[in-house]
C-alpha cells in the first residue's frame, strides 16, 4: 500500500458536557488538518465514523452536517459498524486512496454520548448485538462476561488475570491527559468495583465517553510532491466479519474476525506478529484484551493473560499494548475508537508521545472490534525509513 | 471505469408485515447473485445501503448481521446517508472494485419501516435534517413544500404541475408488480387528497416502504474472465454534499449537491445529458422530480415542470423518467432506494422491463438524494457495445 498518515489529533475524551457533536467534529477535523501541514482545500474525500448520533443526538446525515460545518466541498461518507466505525472508516478511506481517485482523505470518527443516562445509551448500544442476546436481556458486558467465564475455566486463569489489563492500561492513561481516566487504579480496587456481570467489575469494563480522534492519509505520491517527509506509512488495512450472535460462533475463546483481520493483514504488510513494535487493542471488556493477544499471533491459545503477569506488555516493556491508555482509561467514544488507535500510533511513531513514549518503536498495529467480534479491523504502521 | 453491473434484483416494496429485515436482506441477496450468474462464493466484498434499522428494528450492525444469514465470510461495509445511502453504497463498491483489491462486489439497499406507526417512522426519517430544522417542528414534506413554493411562484408554475410527476409516476407503477402503488392516479384525485404541508397533498409524497434491492457488481476483467458479456457498464459514478439545512443554502430553486454531482457524472462518462436515454430520479415529493430535471441538467432551471405536460418524459415519449414508478410509485424504503434504482435501469438497458421496457435504451442515469439534498449520488450505465 502507498498510503501515508500525514497528521493525526484526538479531542480530550470524557464527559464533555460543554461540547457538542459538532465541537467534537470541527476540533478534531481541523486540528488533524492543521498537524497534516496541509490546508483544508487539499482535503479531496472525508470518511466519518459514528454509531450512535441518530440514536443519542437525533442526527443521522453526518455527512451533510459536517459539510456544512466544516464549510467544505468533498465527497463525505459515513460508515457504520458498531464500536468498529472508526477502523471501517480508515479502511474505506485507505481503499478510496488505493482507487487513486483521491490522493488525500480525512477519517473523522465521533461520539457523544453521556447526554442520555447511561443505562438507555447501553440499551441503545445493544443494536449492535443479535436480536436473540437482545430479547434475553443481555447486555454487551454480560456477552464479554460469558466469553471471560468460558476463558478462565479452560486455561486455569486466575481471577485476578481479569483485572490485569485495566491496571495497566489505567497506568498508561495516568500518562495521557487526553485520557478519560488519566489515574491509576490497583487489583484491591478493581475487586471490589461493584460486579456488573459475573466475572467482571466496573473497572475491568470501559466507559461511555465523549469524543473524536481524526487522521489525515495521502498517497505516498501527494506526500512526496509536497515534501511532506515525516508521515508514517499504512502497511495494511484489514476488515473481517463474523457471525454476530455468540451463539452462533464455534468457540466463546477467540474472535474469528481477529484472527482472520490480523493474517490478512501481516500477508499485505509482509511481516509477522513478532515484528510488531506496540499495539493499540481493543479492551472494551479487559477480557477483549486478552483474548486479542492471542487471536492477534502474540500469544498462543491460553497464554495471553501471562503476558499481563510479567509486565511485557506495559510501557517500558518488550511489546507495549494500549499505551494511550486503550478504550478502558483512555475511553471509549465508540466511533472515535477506531481512529483514535491511528492517533496514538502514529504519535508512538513520530516519537511524540511525551512521558509514554515508548522506545525507539518501528511497527504499530491497530485492532478495533465492532460488538462481540462481529466486525475486526487491522492497520499495521510502519515509521518511514 | 471500468466496472459492469452482472446481476440485479429488487424484492416487493410495500407493506410487508410478513418479512422481516433478515428475510428481506436474504431474498435480495440470493436472488442477485442468481441473477449474475455466479455463485455465493465469488463475491469478494460487501456494501450496505440502510439508514433506520438502529431506530425501527433495534439493528445496526449490519455487516456482521448479514455475515450470519448470509453464511458468507468477506469484509462487510455498511453506510448510511439518509435517504441516499443505497447510492451512496453503490459508489464505494465502486471504488473497492476501482482499488484492483477486489473484482467483484454485492450492494444491498434494504429497509424495514412499516413495523412502527408512520408519525413515529417520520420522525426518525428528520433525524437526516438539521437540527434547526428538527427544532422548528419542521418534516421533511414541510421542507419540500417550501421549495415547491418558492418554485411555483419564482416559475409562474400552475399548481397542477406539482400533481404530474405523481400521475406518471403511478402510471408506471401501474406497469410494475414490485411496485408499492401498481394503480393509476388522476389530477382531480390528487388535489382532493389532503394536504400534507400546503401546497403538497398526500399523493404527491412518496410512502414509507418495507423493501430491499441488491446488485452485483464486478470489474470487466472478472466479467471477461467468466465470460459473463450480457451485462451493463457503469460509466460514472459520483457523490456531492452540500449544507444540511436550508436554511444554510443559497436558493431553494436547486440542490447544488445534484449539479455537482452529475456534472462530475457527464464528464467521468464523456457525455452530456443529451445522451441519456432514460432516468430513475429522487422523486420523494413530486418538486423533487421537477428540480432534478433542471439539476441534471435535461432542463433549464424554471423548465422542468414543462417537460412533465408534454409527455416527453414518460414511457413512450423521447426521455422516460421514473419507469420503475418512482419513489412515488414503487414505493421508498429509503436504503433500498438508490440500489432499486441501478436494477431498474439494468432490467431496462437488458431489455428485459416487460410492460414497461422503454424503446431500444443506451444509457440510463440514477439519481439519488439524502434529506433536503445534502448528499446527492450519480450514477450512470451504458449497454455494453
Amino acid at each position: 500500500m502507498n498510503i501515508s498518515v500525514l497528521g493525526a489529533y484526538q479531542t480530550k475524551f470524557g464527559e464533555l458536557w460543554q461540547k457538542s457533536l459538532e465541537d467534537l467534529f470541527l476540533e478534531s477535523c481541523l486540528e488533524a488538518i492543521r498537524d497534516a501541514n496541509i490546508l483544508k482545500k487539499d482535503i479531496q474525500i472525508i470518511y466519518i465514523g459514528n454509531k450512535l448520533a441518530g440514536s443519542l443526538s437525533d442526527q443521522n446525515h453526518l455527512s451533510s452536517l459536517l459539510t456544512q460545518i466544516l464549510k467544505i466541498n468533498v465527497p463525505v461518507v459515513r460508515v457504520e459498524a458498531a464500536c468498529a466505525s472508526g477502523g471501517v472508516a480508515v479502511s474505506q478511506a485507505c481503499m478510496a486512496i488505493a482507487s487513486e481517485q483521491y490522493e488525500t482523505a480525512l477519517v473523522v470518527g465521533v461520539e457523544k454520548m453521556t447526554d442520555l443516562l447511561s443505562e438507555n445509551v447501553a440499551q441503545h448500544l445493544m443494536s449492535a448485538a443479535g436480536l436473540d442476546e437482545q430479547d434475553s436481556g443481555l447486555s454487551f458486558v454480560g456477552l464479554y462476561a460469558l466469553m471471560a467465564m468460558s476463558y478462565l475455566q479452560k486455561f486455569k486463569a486466575p481471577r485476578k488475570s481479569l483485572a490485569a489489563p485495566a491496571i495497566k492500561n489505567h497506568f498508561h492513561a495516568s500518562l495521557n491527559k487526553k485520557a478519560h481516566f488519566p489515574f491509576c487504579i490497583n487489583l484491591a480496587q478493581v475487586l471490589k468495583s461493584p460486579v456488573i456481570a459475573q466475572p467482571l467489575t466496573l473497572l475491568e469494563c470501559s466507559p461511555i465517553s465523549d469524543g473524536a480522534a481524526a487522521i489525515v492519509l495521502s498517497s505516498s505520491k501527494f506526500a512526496k510532491k509536497r515534501q511532506l517527509k515525516n508521515g508514517v506509512k499504512i502497511v495494511a488495512s484489514s476488515l473481517a466479519n463474523e457471525n454476530i450472535s455468540l451463539a452462533q460462533r464455534q468457540s466463546l475463546l477467540e474472535i474469528k474476525a481477529t484472527k482472520k483481520a490480523a493474517l490478512q493483514a501481516y500477508n499485505q504488510a509482509g511481516l509477522g506478529p513478532k515484528e510488531i513494535s506496540f499495539l493499540e487493542v481493543h479492551d472494551c471488556f479487559t477480557i477483549a484484551e486478552i483474548i486479542a493477544l492471542e487471536d492477534l499471533g502474540l500469544y498462543k491459545k491460553g497464554y495471553g493473560f501471562k503476558a499481563l503477569e510479567n509486565g511485557e506488555v506495559k510501557l517500558g516493556g518488550k511489546r507495549p499494548v494500549n499505551l494511550s491508555g486503550g478504550l478502558k482509561g483512555c475511553g471509549h467514544p465508540v466511533g472515535a475508537t477506531g481512529v483514535k488507535q491511528i492517533v496514538e500510533v502514529f504519535n508512538q511513531l513520530k516519537n511524540r508521545a511525551g512521558v509514554r513514549q515508548t522506545k525507539d518503536p518501528k511497527i504499530g498495529l491497530t485492532h478495533n472490534v465492532g460488538g462481540t467480534g462481529g466486525t475486526a479491523v487491522v492497520h499495521i504502521l510502519q515509521k518511514k525509513a
